[in-house]
């Protein structure tokens, strides 16, 4: 069995990031879940082991096989922050840039192989606007990637996203119907499915209207011809239940707030977010940088954790977590 | 504290309805919810008793006063069914054609007040089109009436059915919130709540397009103005979770999916549809006819239970089941 090296960004230096990183990588490290490695700041990370009471050195690394083995806190560091140029609790430029300088680094280690993936610690929109690195906090997502976003036994991704209700139908079309299927059935089976169950969700209520019979129906007709496991419309408002019951291992929804309202409503723990259409895995956690709890060692890290594994099982080839596994020790 | 005069609707005859009516009469009965009777047919619901093991008698009445504290299955029949006319674990047009007599009686005794109102047991849609008795089942909603759905903690009341996702945006218009606002709150206030907490969710993804500022906002503030109490537009994809989590009575939902997603899967136990725009309390169960089971005795009677007790607590305006409560008994 392969073991995943799997790169944590800490996130925003000002945020719980670093705090539920270092707690995630110790319990990812007593599990074997892989070999996992921050990316960040080593100060930064040294600040937030105090606060958590982990009493590990933090160690600066050029690769995860490097910290294989030893009691240490390993950082690929960049050299992006300097300590005085940011507070805890609060947004500011300079975590805005070097977060930028994190993911980008990140980015560029999962390209070389030198990591199987990486996660994505909680961003603050106003560092990264002060930082003026992005426009637009979507301009993020890696470019053509589409976001599968699972909570649980549930597993959705949209075939678009911010777009206004009224904009919808029209996007609903054949190729992007097929591609985005396309895509889940072949990142599910290299993450260790070899038959992904997917279901396509219907547009209109109860899956009866037009855009359901003329388009979605043929599009699914069509990815079944060329074998994949898919059926669909399905009603909109059962197709999520179906899900939960086990009957599929995801769902192509037709816009965002089909899949969001099932996922946010349901709210399983250890909910996180999975890029398709890249070479490597490359997750993020749901939740904020909670400025209002940061350095105080008592943000819950659950999600990270359960990121973690679930990046070191995709990264290896072993699938899904079980539902069940996504609690535990998720305190 | 008055005590509620509910009529069940037994439904198709040929279905699960009588069964599961006798099931949640006799439990309705053994906890003092209030004076129910079923309203169908005494041959129909003697054979719907024999098959759950009911050993009391089934007695026609003209009200819910004169079962009173006898030991009975009380049943108000108005003759509309022949015994030979239909099969069990089938559709026909005599059981579309009674049950349709059945609903036109439920709702003038409950306009008449002999009753505080009725609860429509399951009906099939094949037996009502046998029958000729509606072109649409749409058309068996009572005329300007609008269906708040609740399940567990969650109530949501959408300002429009089974519109296509295209032409939903065009349907969002501040009259129309505004009505179906108010209607839930009158209905609330009514049915026991002091001071409903209501909230409109968004159009479009995180509320933050044109329809949400431009015209969902300006409803919710003209509602405050008038004495609501009253928020919105919430993110589409949170207002259900925190609907759930106890901060609101009711959501003012856009359109159908967007609360019956939240609905369907999030499944709490004890569903059930009430009617707003209607004198008296009108329900209905969301489980279908279960042809394949029917006449066996063993079809859960759950949903009906909740569907009695609910009905009798909001005609005697005692608010709504605790969530809790929905469960317990209900196998």
């Amino acid at each position: 069995m392969k073991t995943a090296k799997i790169g944590v960004m800490i996130g925003d230096p000002g945020g719980i990031g670093p705090e539920v990183s270092v707690k995630a990588l110790l319990a990812a490290a007593s599990r074997q879940d892989g070999d996992a490695v921050l990316v960040g700041d080593v100060a930064a990370v040294e600040a937030a082991a105090r606060a958590v009471g982990a009493n590990l050195p933090v160690v600066a690394v050029e690769t995860p096989e490097e910290a294989r083995g030893r009691a240490i806190i390993p950082v690929i560091a960049c050299g992006a922050l300097q300590a005085g140029d940011f507070e805890i609790g609060k947004p500011s430029a300079a975590s805005g840039r070097a977060v930028k300088a994190w993911m980008d680094r990140a980015s560029a280690l999962s390209q070389q192989g030198v990591l199987d993936g990486w996660i994505m610690g909680p961003i603050n929109t106003q560092s990264m606007r002060m930082a003026r690195v992005v426009e637009d906090l979507d301009d993020l997502q890696p470019k053509d990637t589409f976001m599968l976003r699972m909570s649980g036994p549930l597993r959705v991704v949209p075939i678009g996203e911010h777009l206004r209700i009224r904009d919808i139908a029209a996007s609903v079309t054949h190729e992007r119907i097929c591609h985005v299927a396309r895509l889940a059935d072949r990142h599910l089976r290299r993450w260790g499915l070899d038959t992904p169950r997917l279901a396509v969700a219907g547009l209109n209520p109860h899956a009866m209207f037009e855009e359901d019979s003329d388009i979605i129906a043929p599009a699914v007709e069509a990815l079944r011809a060329e074998g994949l496991t898919i059926e669909g419309p399905i009603s909109p408002d059962s197709v999520f239940r179906k899900c939960i019951e086990g009957n599929y291992d995801a769902i192509v929804s037709m816009y965002h707030d089909q899949g969001q309202i099932a996922l946010k409503t349901a709210a399983f723990e250890g909910a996180c977010t999975v890029y398709l259409g890249l070479d490597y895995v490359h997750l993020s956690v749901p939740h904020g940088t909670a400025f209002d709890i940061a350095g105080k060692g008592f943000a819950q890290h659950g999600s990270m954790t359960a990121a973690i594994r679930t990046a070191s099982m995709l990264a290896s080839g072993r699938g899904f977590l079980a539902p069940t596994d996504t609690q535990g020790e998720a305190r």
